[in-house]
């Protein structure tokens, strides 16, 4: 039995629970922080990240490198496309969503909205996260231009990026991030990602001492 | 024919290079830089950064990307292993070079000893030197942990881990920023790696304005 170490709001692990659910793997859920407990973190992941995901053998790290194995190994749902360049593209746009929209959006928002409210306990930074709001904008309006020319983010089937795409952005809507109004594509792709059992489950976590706005796992919103 | 437009000093432009140069797969070399003529590089890449590869028809971005893509569709010296294990591990250690070496390593010097020395014209700050050398020496122990486990960083065979590796060293190595004394192990590593006539033709690359120090391209170090 696989187990991932992982904590409700990080938006890798998220990434993948989303696309193990898909692929209809079964994990034991293991929670962890980056910021407590990091000794034990580090002995799994020398980067001492979440997440981590291990069999008592086997101990894989990095979101992308965990989503790359279960590809490989397990044939149904895949993440990548049929051909070469569709593959590229998928793996374009997931690491712009995991290093841009986790380094404008998701980061600055878990840092303001989460780490501060239950660990440091300092009052957020107004300005951080009106910047945030801005960088979101952007990475919707980006996301509509995608949509705009393809059913999925990276091509005509579900995959990668929309997996680390939806992963990123639900951690930013929890947090209040996200401003749907005016997004109309955008807000259809997500809603049809909101319907998928695989992704409801990870609507239902809660981040202790941090409430998510109502319109969270709705799906309409 | 494919076009790649990167920088001498990039050291994802180099991972590339290298790459590809072990496949046999010949590419025109465009120079452009991140910080002058931005909007044609954003035309090419949303993301604004080198390196692009393109032939006219199709453009990839994102090095980890463009590895995989080459990878998929030239069998010619494969980078990722035969197993999915030994291949999550290469990515996982491709991701660790890329981001926790070049954050805390190559990003730093690349401020203080070329972007400064060329572009801004400023001083450099001897504080972000040496915090990127105290970095460095964390990075070259963990290498030799690699090593002293196996043959090359992330199993039995050369791999997209120590490309990736590589490539961030010899860019750090070119800006002074390793200090080799101590690293017998990580040195007899890059020195075969050094020996290869793929990566050699990266090593007679000059940045303009900014001389590497007498030992960077010689075998003997
Ligand atoms: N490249 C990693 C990034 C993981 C990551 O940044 N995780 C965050 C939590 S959401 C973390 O552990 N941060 C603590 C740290 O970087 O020290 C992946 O894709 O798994
Ligand atoms: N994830 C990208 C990172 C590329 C990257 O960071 N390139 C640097 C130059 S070494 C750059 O273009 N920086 C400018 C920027 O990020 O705006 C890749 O692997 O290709």
């Amino acid at each position: 039995m696989w187990r991932l170490h992982q904590f409700p709001l990080c938006p890798f692990s998220r990434a993948v629970r989303f696309a193990l659910a898909e692929k209809g793997v079964v994990v034991e859920l293991v929670p962890v922080t980056p910021w407590g407990g990091r000794d034990a973190l580090v002995a799994m992941n020398p980067a001492g990240q979440t997440p981590v995901l291990e069999n008592g053998t086997l101990t894989l790290c990095d979101s992308m490198a965990i989503l790359e194995y279960f590809d490989e190994t397990v044939e149904r749902a895949p993440l990548l496309g049929a051909g070469a360049a569709e593959r590229a593209e998928g793996r374009r746009l997931a690491a712009w969503f995991a290093q841009r929209f986790y380094g404008e959006v998701t980061a600055p928002l878990l840092r303001e909205r989460m780490y501060k409210r239950v660990v440091t306990r300092e009052p957020p930074d107004g300005n951080a996260i009106r910047l945030a709001g801005r960088a979101a904008e952007v990475q919707l309006q980006y996301l509509e231009y995608l949509l705009d020319h393809n059913r999925w983010l990276a091509g005509p089937t579900f995959g990668v990026a929309d997996v680390v795409a939806a992963a990123q952005i639900s951690v930013a809507d929890y947090l209040m991030g996200i401003e749907w109004g005016g997004h109309e594509a955008a807000r259809t792709w997500y809603s049809a990602l909101k319907s998928r059992p695989s992704f409801r489950s990870l609507l239902s976590d809660r981040m202790e001492g941090v409430r998510p706005p109502p319109h969270y796992d709705q799906l309409d919103f």
